[in-house]
């Protein structure tokens, strides 16, 4: 699929920082800008810029605040055209600081909200934009919400300057004919914006939802080394690549990262497609349940869990 | 997605059988055949009726040959409204056997071929249905067959008694438009006959690409227990029924057999996404040889192996 807006965005780092508590070491997320840069991709989304106040550095690593002298400090002397992105959740802001963009190595803000928090995500936005950053609004979790909220929040996002607004399957619960719907809507009252795909792999469906989404016209398309995210993880950015014919992106140093790197965390954390996540993603259920049993000694009790997770929701 | 029409047949037997020489001991093919007819499956495909003097029974498993009384033994005792298939490659066919469909368990008959083979495949055909059973024809490989010659064997195909003819994505590498476009062509050169979709996981579409077939009115799909199938396998029997909301699927049944064999069996044998299967896919080749890597001590060297399977094919 040959279409020159195509921009892919990889969330390695961001969404695989959730798995474990954004604990990445300075090796690894330099290891992956630099196979990233090589590799032709548009843009790594380093971590979240969160609250010091909200989420204690004792509890966290630095990719939970992404501060622009860590980035500095991770791609210092690597050459690159690599756009760097940063994920705030909107509606839990408090001190977090911005600079304006051209003092500052960020070039993406995404402003992560649900439908009922858009009015922090578009306030965000405002000031970004106004700071020179490129921005994008990332409405979570609309696989549970009915569509007057959510064309509401569209109406609202179009009269803002955002760049980009994504499609976002948080619960791995859409197959694609959702998949073409949710994008068609946004784009129907989203004149002139740019749309984006952002999926989970609850059920194997992330990468063939994303190419989905490519076919109705997003064309900011989010995917990460080997899948790594919450819970059963993202698009395989390696899938994507492998599909894009786009001779700016090479798969190899994609390839490299993935055995040199991802292989070996394998062992240390988890994700990937497994029953538990996949219940959830039926059940159009936030993962939690199922990364809460993964804990545990009852981790391949599949029956049960099925059971117990369709009775608490009667 | 509720259509009456629509027979999920489950391959884990059969398609499994490709990883472990068909191996399987006769508790753990018992134990499928309980789960599945509690599930409401409608086939259960126990392996290939392959000719003893090609393969000799020293070398695989019972379920190399599926002889009548074996598969008696196991299905004894057990109340069943599965039906019973075993698949035949039409291109190697000897002395291979076929009672009277009523004096065998066995229901429906398979015929793999190749489209240069299509005339073995509609002699195998000919011969099933005068005996009494039901048959179809599994056309491997199309992604590697020009148009005229894959509507050449439809349309001889079509003044056959077959009753289903499955669009078979024997590599992995086809993705959602050429899925629709392949079961589209089928049904143009098959009237009256119902379409097939059996898929592979290369590149995690099996499941996404059996949707789309589903979309388009196919009404047989392909499916195993967690996906188990040579390479990275099939689609995942749970997703589907995860997906068909007709209500004779139970979902329980298969989630207990998965917990209770599969996650064991993956410890002896491997199965499921992985990059060099993944590379294999997007290359349209057959999986031989990433199925030889994984199997040596380089078998996590994705770039040297992508590297050189690109060499290979210059």
């Amino acid at each position: 699929m040959y279409r020159e807006q195509i921009k892919v965005l990889d969330c390695t780092i961001r969404d695989g920082g959730l798995i474990n508590n954004h604990y990445f070491t300075d090796e690894f997320v330099r290891e992956v800008y630099k196979a990233l840069s090589k590799s032709g991709i548009d843009y790594i989304e380093m971590g979240y810029r969160s609250s010091k106040e909200l989420y204690p550095p004792t509890d966290f690593g630095a990719w939970k605040y992404c501060d622009d002298e860590k980035i500095r400090e991770i791609i210092d002397g690597i050459e690159s055209n690599l756009k760097i992105s940063v994920m705030v959740d909107s509606y839990r802001v408090k001190e977090q600081q911005f600079v304006p963009a051209d003092e500052s190595p960020v070039d993406l803000i995404r402003a992560a909200t649900y439908v009922k928090y858009i009015d922090s995500a578009i306030e965000l936005i405002n000031k970004c934009h106004d700071l020179g950053y490129e921005t994008t609004c990332n409405i979570m979790a609309v696989s549970k919400e009915i569509e007057p909220d959510i064309v509401e929040a569209l109406k609202q996002l179009a009269k803002t300057p955002v760049d980009i607004v994504y499609v976002v399957d948080s619960f791995g619960s859409l197959y694609c004919e959702q998949i073409e719907y949710l994008v068609k809507l946004y784009k129907e009252h989203l004149p002139g914006k740019e749309i984006g795909i952002h999926c989970h792999n609850q059920q194997q469906l992330a990468y063939a939802n994303t190419i989905e989404a490519i076919i109705h016209d997003a064309n900011y398309l989010d995917g990460s080394l080997n899948g790594i995210g919450r819970g059963p993880g993202n698009c395989c950015l390696e899938l994507l690549v492998g599909f894009l014919k786009n001779p700016k992106f090479d798969l190899v140093p994609i390839l490299q990262v993935i055995q040199d790197y991802m292989i070996p965390m394998r062992d240390e954390i988890e994700w990937g497609y497994l029953i538990p996540y996949m219940i959830t993603g039926i059940l159009n259920e936030h993962p939690r349940s199922a990364m809460a049993m993964r804990k545990t000694d009852q981790k391949d009790k599949y029956a049960e869990f099925y059971r117990e997770i369709c009775d608490s929701l009667d």
